[in-house]
């Protein structure tokens, strides 16, 4: 820190993404990464449009909000994009939160939600999961403030109804519930349709897990025409030109090749079939994961344990050294040979034990 | 406005980007964008990295650090990359400005310093330029707070001298001062040399203009490790996978054909060169411009008239209805055919005049 740095910010401990390990080759199970290929047309789309490179970029991306909001069946004045959907996170804090609404979200839950709170100083009050690790409507619903879950929940993968938001929805009309979807493609029920119904309600999405488009870095969010609004004069007044060129027109290209995408989410809800039912034959436990990971604990094994053991063999898998999930991992779903070599350096570590 | 708009952002009013008309081809002399297209090598490079989109991007930016470490004669830990320059600015509006130290700059400079004030609820002081739109280092020197100047100046295109920059950074240590030196590769001397020296000095740069790759967003900032430091954990706590893969690609490869940026440069440099010489006989008076833009005025005809005159005729250039320079327009610095195309339609309005 430098003897500059302002003193509000003096506490402030940044968020610590999954590592990205160079100096060995990986199997990547840490960060929910899709183990296919972005699109085709995607890549074309953006290879075409990185000609264009020396001219700004539509600060409004007209031709991509025109696409998803064909596909969302909802206005384009009821979507905005930003630099991945951390960055509407953050925006949502600070649009919607400050000292007499304070930030509310589950204890474990996204890592990041605390760091947002932090950086924008919003105070923020965590609401413990269920002894299952199922969020309580009930306990939320009792909390004043903006709330935030992930629908599907992470690192857990379960997931609320969409009667679960409504009435949570309806509890309160006067303040905002943040549903963040990163995971929603893989087996959860989208709130989108509801954004017509409650004024209250935003939905953040991203194209870093099933659009195959991280390293892309594209993420928006859906709401009322005002509460979108609000979030395009925090960006009008921070980064106007905040998505690029090549990422707009990629997000174009994945919106056209919307078959693929299904596709690669079906793909990746067999798997996780596949994985679950065998790792159970082995003696694991688990939530039940609506997204493309599982987290999971076996009896025998910490997590920390399993996660050192995973990666010493090669596979990146993610644990968590916080109170309630210590004993799990957290591990994204792969390709099926991915899959299968999990499984194969699972049997080794039970082998061991045993 | 939503309802819920926190009330802290109530009088927030965005920073207005320059028109970026869809409706009718322009020649676009409206934002300092470069007339030549991207290096080849960029592209390459970038097409070969959207392959990869599925993976998160380096969120250290290690390859694309370490060249430009080379070419700045810096060390990586005195580099930080954001989503396009206005995103480092932000950032060190947020760390290091505050109620105990306000933000100063010139009344007459890159219109959205005071929005990042605004947007971060940072205390302002605006500091006039001298009559001839100089910047006077004696007015800020007697000033407290953290100092942003733009060198070269926008929209006048008026370069301080390193002295000056050193008599600022030496007048008071213990403060920091912002240099933003976006257009600094068209004749301005670039101070990066002094953060050696100077531990209280940040100077930030883009991409967008002599490199071609406004439609990428790559800027940066480098100064000593500890204030670099500081915008790390401020990006790491809102957006730590801010570059995109394929911009950190392109990045990389533009900085492998230097000698492309420095010819394009050496181009804009003669265009300016020959356009002020035939503007000049044709009665305009203008500011020293070390710029990809010239600031013109002519006594006979009003900087908003020359504006609409030229948008009429498929030409934009910049007007700023703000005092003290609301007679000028500002011209960005084109192909040498964009710039002949201009000089006939102001010929014609000349004689239209007379």
């Amino acid at each position: 820190m430098s003897r500059f740095f302002s003193e509000k910010y003096s506490n402030l401990v940044p968020y610590t993404p999954g590592e990205q390990p160079k100096e060995r080759k990986y199997i990547k199970l840490n960060t929910n990464e899709s183990p296919f290929p972005p699109s085709e047309i995607a890549l074309k789309m953006a290879a075409e449009a990185s000609k264009r490179l020396m001219l700004y970029p539509d600060p409004d991306c007209k031709e991509l909000t025109a696409a998803l909001a064909d596909l969302l069946d909802v206005s384009t004045d009821e979507i905005v994009w930003t630099n991945g959907s951390d960055d509407v996170l953050n925006f949502a804090f600070m649009a919607f939160c400050d000292d007499e609404h304070p930030a509310i979200f589950p204890d474990i839950t996204y890592g990041f939600y605390s760091v947002f709170a932090e950086a924008n100083r919003i105070p923020y009050r965590v609401i413990p999961l269920k002894e299952d690790f199922s969020i309580s409507i009930e306990d939320f619903k009792r909390q004043k403030g903006t709330v935030f879950i992930a629908n599907p929940n992470a690192p857990t993968g379960i997931a609320l109804t969409l009667e679960q938001i409504e009435d949570l929805l309806l509890s309160d009309p006067n303040r905002v519930v943040v549903i963040d979807e990163a995971y929603v493609d893989f087996g959860g029920e989208s709130c989108v349709p509801l954004i017509k119904k409650y004024d209250n309600l935003l939905v953040t999405q991203t194209f870093s897990k099933s659009r195959s488009m991280a390293g892309a870095r594209l993420g928006f969010a859906v709401g009322s025409k005002d509460l979108i609004s609000d979030i395009h004069t925090l960006r009008y007044a921070t980064n106007p030109y905040n998505i690029n060129t090549m990422t707009m027109a990629a997000g174009i290209g994945v919106l056209r090749d919307e078959d693929y995408t299904r596709t690669n989410c079906a793909k990746i809800i067999e798997n996780r079939a596949y994985i679950s039912s065998e790792l159970k034959k082995l003696g694991f436990e688990m939530t039940d994961s609506k997204a493309n990971f599982i987290f999971v604990r076996h009896p025998a094994i910490h997590g920390e344990k399993l996660y050192l053991f995973l990666k010493e063999n090669g596979i990146l898998v993610r644990h968590f050294s916080k109170a309630r999930i210590s004993e799990y991992c957290r591990i994204t779903i792969g390709s099926r040979e991915e899959m299968d070599e999990l499984l194969k350096k699972i049997q080794i570590i039970l082998e061991e034990l045993v």
